[in-house]
């Protein structure tokens, strides 16, 4: 937000992948990160969550690119909130993330011989992509909607899968829930619909752009059960912003992303 | 259930390993399972949950041990669910299992190469151990009840790691949550309770036969969050089998589990 | 051998990556595999390692891939072979693989449990790549050699390193090396030259077709140590195909090998 | 060296795991390490490889305790040098260690997603403990003996394998450096000898006190090729600490040592 005022000045675009424009309400913002400098920004920034906001970034000048947890989230239960098919107070987002999720910083936290052979939660229910998935969630739901989200540290270096429980709001079969989501994403070539039975993995998406999207009704329950894998360095963060810069400048939205070569 | 019969015969006691004596309703067994030879047996077959059925055990002849998810998921559950303080319709078991849970058998799902850097859902609320984990909260509700359960593969060898979604029946704090868990599992030396901010981690349970459950309240969605970290070789099999004997024979019931040398 | 003749009575190229084609003599092959039913080829298959045979590769009908212990062994021993830098009785060569390249057949060998937290050795001394390696660095030293090689297996999914130690045959200096292989392997894109202190790092080849090469003159020994690093699914294997596939017909040989997605 | 004198003056015993009391010539302390404040000492030190110095050891004050390098290198090789059935001027050390071995503190070298897939050389012939195990090598042999040592760092979190190749003095056969190894090490428990075809493995030998050998006479080569497994926080360290104290105080030098718990 130092930053983005300036080059827009310019004439310049802006993709920034900090959380500085990711708010549309600066309160919220500020309420989890810091104070905001460039709040006036904040009414024409777009949310970069492609498949979600395609036309409006097109025409952006300014987007908040989602990071992994959010993308995770969202890119599953956006159809189905805006399709009115689930129950609004009922949604659980258990999300598991490689290790580069945590940064290239050195801590403990990410020691090999700390993270070989663990698994474990941290910041259960406060971590501060939790806003923002809600404020998408209302914002296309018509109303408030609040989820408990609790992320888990994975060994493993890439990859993230996210884990959705919710309730339907009313009688749901596995086809309402196939039609919704593939007509959604018809024509989307990084969001992937797995077949039933064979639940996203994360090394399938590793290295690539690619959100594969899984789910199951829990009849019994009477709950739906959606499951999105991603590589949090690719869909999850640099791959979105590159496919928004796609769509920004008028290109094919796969161009440098079909063949994406990486060491780790 | 083809040999106990004739070891109870010569008057020797059983603790067996598979899911043969874990149901006191053939029925469900067979449902799951296959036909039970033996189902004569099973009006007085102890679940060997040890800390919930401690004094049953003690006295019983046959124990059908549980395995590593039930055992994550029952632990930090029946002391609430005892207690009236659960919505019984709510509750979600969110799971994940190292590697050696699946056995020692060779397939393409324990090679190296299909787990390293692999993280996906299996058997989506379809897992067997699910009704043995309903069975076993209905008796303590006194009522039927029914969870979302979602097994998970790590890429790790040891460890299980469950996370628990629920919502409370009535007001709920912290307070009241610590005080039902550690006065249930007071005196017990398996059965850790981490403190608040510190989530269980299954590293610090590695080669041990502990139970570390952890808890937050998430107030904004009225949502309580249960953690439990095992070692599915310890705790969640052999281990558990032994502190059982333990009981079984009288003895203190951490012989032969303070030290666990693991070369795994 | 067995599919071979017939593709190339029909006027086609062939890109072995079996071992069929890699001995120019067929009683060493049969020594180490099987009897040969198509020992007529061998007069004029060529061996596949392409910076070492270049002209050979693109004027062949038919060339036998080597894998990725003989590519990291020869391609930095090669040169200096040639040359005469090293006492050819000292060479002693230890590899070190990852799981990949045991193959995707289960067994309990590539089960996640054995192979995490394990480094061990294999078919010390008698490795059937031996035979291979020393058959090449005897054509190229002109006098028979034979080399001390031992494979080890890596807890790691993908990825190769070699080091090689040798008494050079005359006064060696760090120059010297440096120049043998800058000048052997100028203009080739696929090797790399690691600078001084900074030794090749399997992480930086993955997915690559690269083999990075680096030496240190051990002066207290008086002897050099090399130390080679590659994909043992790229340049040990399907990469190195490839390229010699673009050699055979005529194209860059970079084509199709800048860009590897590898989801493993 | 600033706190051992003074507890010695107390008239206790010290086992030191740092490189202090490691050498009995200050000269080659000085020139790998710094300036040494008690070099007094040094003429009474002990070199606490326990089943090579046992003896000295029971009877010592100050004990000078190996690291997991030499350790691995020097219990192999001893046995033999004193025999003299090596060519002292062939010896090659090439070990590989987890990363526990690299210490707790934070870095980039020790952080998941650099080691993770990693297999790399370091301190290549340079490492400080490379004149350690030529000091106690010439020691054994009565006369100069220089090593090529080349560490690696492996993908895990403990264990290491050291492969040692070496020209033998003379004619020799596997049964002479199985007598030598056997009865060097005869009743000592922590010191296994591996079955011909069946190399160490770190695996076998985590969480563990137990230094694993083997070997294979690499006959075309005319070479001795040793291999020893260790954990490195085990025998490579506090294992051996705890093993010397035992000695020290006149107790079975198994003590405490055949029960490790082992969390990571």
């Amino acid at each position: 937000m130092t930053i983005a005022p300036e080059i827009l000045e310019r004439g310049r675009k802006v993709i920034d992948l900090s959380a500085d424009f990711r708010f549309s309400d600066a309160d919220v913002y500020e309420k989890v990160y810091q104070p905001h400098s460039a709040a006036y920004l904040l009414k024409e920034t777009v949310y970069g969550l492609t498949e979600v906001y395609t036309s409006q970034i097109r025409s952006a000048r300014l987007v908040g690119n989602p990071g992994c947890y959010p993308t995770s989230v969202l890119l599953p239960l956006v159809p189905l909130v805006k399709a009115g098919l689930l129950d609004l107070e009922s949604i659980v987002a258990d999300s598991k993330s490689g290790v580069s999720g945590a940064g290239r910083s050195p801590s403990l936290t990410v020691h090999f011989c700390e993270v070989s052979e663990s698994f474990k939660a941290y910041k259960v229910a406060v971590h501060r992509h939790n806003p923002e998935m809600e404020a998408i969630l209302s914002r296309e739901a018509g109303q408030p909607v609040t989820i408990s989200f609790v992320p888990h540290l994975v060994p493993m270096s890439r990859g993230m899968l996210t884990t959705l429980y919710a309730r339907p709001s009313g009688p749901l079969t596995a086809a309402m829930v196939q039609d919704c989501l593939a007509s959604f994403y018809r024509g989307r070539p990084f969001v992937r619909l797995r077949p039933a039975g064979a639940p996203p993995d994360t090394l399938y998406v590793r290295g690539t752009n690619f959100c594969d999207v899984g789910f199951v009704i829990d009849e019994r329950n009477r709950r739906l059960i959606l499951m999105a894998a991603i590589d949090n360095l690719g869909k999850g963060a640099a791959g979105q912003a590159i496919q928004n810069m796609n769509l920004m400048f008028g290109l094919d939205e796969t161009i440098g992303l079909n063949q994406v070569p990486a060491a780790l």
